[in-house]
């Protein structure tokens, strides 16, 4: 896709000002752009590599699967971002690998040197050995991901409009979300309020509060990372939402036509996959060692064993507690790393004492069920659940998205769903806008 | 796409009710859409049929294109639109063709029979047979085409930051829009603008301010529809923006590497096509008579001769004022003409007198240039150049924006962009989002 001569290497090399450290961050997320943000003014060249140019702040990405939120909603440039740290470069591309007895990070036109590295590639879904479910049901990582899962969540509504055939009619309004985690249940919920408010009165032939909207968790409980209670409010208050919840019991089969589970097939033209995740290839590019899930196992000042210089942050590392409890994937742990990260580099770069050990400070965890439903967690004794932790939650989101304006159109939208119950964006665009 | 069974034509013919006239329009763009609106609570089974299910608002889509708008803001659902006209029902699909004969309008997997139909299917882009520059130099006439566009142009920037090739940094940073009718002059507009304001201090290697922006126009001057004096004005205005305005030579070459006009070969990685537009192939449907563009010649109630049941408005018409002018390609003309044959087909209905012959009521044209820039034609002694004209270039287009919200977003987002310089949505998406 780019198409820079090999020399590139040389020239960044070249345009380092001499002695100075080059650091290179790769992976714009959380985590990266919480080290790149912190090293700004330090005495280095940071160069951080994205295959995008834009941060992506994937937990509202759902919302823009349901047509409540835009892209560009929840996408910050990453120049941007950086734009006052002069010693802070941004570069789109895609990594291919790293050398790290030459310490140099392939990128697939060229290398990039550095003396310090910190990876932040974040995750992949994982379909536990059954890729071929993925054309199926497709997860949701990118924009891409959301957009496609918007096209065929408003195109099924479309066709069955003008579907005669009651069984096929049956099958386009009925919606299957795979994995019972927060951004299952987030799915679920934002998709039976599509159908139920948002569309009700858009369709004469079907009444789409008619859509059946079932969630496949393979484990005991939905949220199974909180605590039993809240995870029993939360499936409570999906089936209020009128979304069909079923626990402890795997998917079995997943075809053009729709699940398999508990020996029962669900005929569905919309199938959501939010069950599994796996780290990006890092561990492989550092033939170091990893989890199941890909994670590579980092030492407690976050850096890779045998590897000082390279550091694994966030969704891309396997962290753990002094408990040696491993940290969960989450954006706070991510951003807690890479700013971590960032205090060690320059301890070291000013030749101070090696840092403390990383420690997760856990503020809470959140999830949210739709319109007035959330629930939070603070710590064993202070739980939320309803309207007050709903509205905690859009508060904590709103004011974590970054970007000022994005903060402001966010809540804008929010206020003005909130009062017309209708969806912010209800257009299906890509694939079916020719 | 869809998968209906052929009986549809049948079941919607069963669920008419008795006697009651089924009109057809086909498109919901300003034409058709404002012919559906007008139709709202008379007495005949209204149809909407588009590829689309949104109605776009295409005097806006060039500030998509250049990462000053969201798609969905200048998108509103079509349902949402006719939702309270309960005899309107909206089909998404798409139309392969007309038997006038039978009176059906086919499906890809149906017929839909009607006793009025109006065909408001719009314009594509024409290359003048050269098809194969459609590759290198996209058009602007769908989201898509927005989103496409908008990728490419900061993709260039993106791969010219990190090119060392000064040849291939030159071609990266040259942007070609080839055509100098309204759109081009407003593509050409804002890419400068985002060069030399938006983008102007996030890159580190390059001065977006250094690209060159370049518009063709192979006529005697930009903006030929509007008097001299305004033409003469637009062209300077583009210079003081930044933009090289190259007149009265046609582009002879396409490719890979960028134009050749008047013999000389301007390099760009960027090259977008405003030149010319084509009718859509409403008129092989009927193979009626129609003019060198496609568009169906129509009488001067916008019927097609030998068929009093099928009306064609906007750019899939060719229709005549008194002194045989034909009307352009507007927006306000498509609108008034949808208007108009809902009165028509309403009068029909009740067994009135035939109307009035259609007559276009020109309340002034405008086009922008950039901030603070814009003209406006109004009579031929009425006027308006600069600040004042763009003022009430943007007050009308949010006026005109349909759906309170898409006005209310937008206004938003020109303020902001106008306070900070800061364009509304910079990340690139699309097949970059990956």
């Amino acid at each position: 896709m780019f198409d820079q001569t090999p020399q590139g290497a040389e020239v960044i090399a070249r345009t380092k000002a001499p002695g100075r450290p080059r650091i290179v961050i790769v992976g714009a997320g959380f985590g990266g752009l919480a080290a790149a943000k912190a090293l700004g003014g330090a005495e280095a060249d940071v160069t951080v590599v994205d295959r995008r140019n834009y941060h992506l702040f994937q937990p509202l990405l759902y919302q823009v699967a349901t047509a409540g939120l835009s892209p560009a909603q929840i996408a910050t440039p990453i120049r941007a971002v950086v734009a006052d740290a002069t010693n802070v470069r941004v570069l789109m591309g895609r990594v291919s690998g790293v050398d790290a007895a030459r310490r140099v990070v392939r990128l697939e036109d060229r290398e990039l040197p550095y003396d310090y590295l910190v990876l932040a590639t974040g995750a992949r879904h994982s379909y536990f050995g059954r890729d071929e479910w993925e054309r199926f049901a497709p997860g949701l990582k990118k924009i891409d991901d959301a957009t496609e899962i918007r096209r065929r969540i408003l195109t099924a509504f479309e066709r069955a409009e003008t579907e005669d055939d009651p069984d096929k009619r049956r099958r386009l309004l009925n919606f299957v979300v795979i994995g019972g985690g927060p951004t299952g249940v987030e799915m679920a919920g934002a998709i039976a309020e599509l159908a139920r408010r948002a569309l009700a009165r858009d369709f004469r032939t079907i009444d789409p509060r008619q859509a059946r909207i079932v969630l496949l968790e393979a484990g005991p409980r939905v949220l199974a990372a909180f605590p039993e209670k809240l995870s029993a409010w939360t499936a409570r208050a999906l089936g209020r939402l009128g979304v069909e919840v079923r626990q402890g019991k795997p998917v079995t089969a997943c075809d053009e036509e729709g699940v398999v589970v508990d020996g029962e097939r669900i005929p569905a033209a919309t199938i959501i996959w939010a069950a599994g995740v796996a780290a990006s290839p890092a561990a492989k590019w550092l033939s170091s060692e990893a989890d199941r899930a890909g994670r590579v196992k980092v030492l407690p000042d976050l850096s890779v064993p045998g590897h000082p210089e390279i550091f694994a942050i966030g969704d891309t590392a396997l962290a753990c507690d002094g408990s040696g409890q491993a940290y969960p994937g989450l954006a706070p742990v991510a951003k807690q790393q890479g700013e971590y990260v960032a205090r060690l580099l320059r301890a070291r770069l000013a030749g101070k004492a090696p840092a403390e050990p990383f420690r997760y400070r856990d503020r809470g965890t959140m999830a949210t069920i739709g319109r007035g439903a959330a629930i939070a967690k603070f710590s064993r004794r202070f739980q939320l659940t309803g309207f007050v932790a709903w509205l905690l939650w859009g508060l904590v989101h709103v004011f974590f998205l970054v970007g000022f304006r994005n903060r402001f159109t966010v809540l804008a939208d929010w206020m003005w769903s909130y009062v017309t119950f209708q969806s912010g964006a209800t257009p299906t665009t890509g694939k079916n806008s020719e």
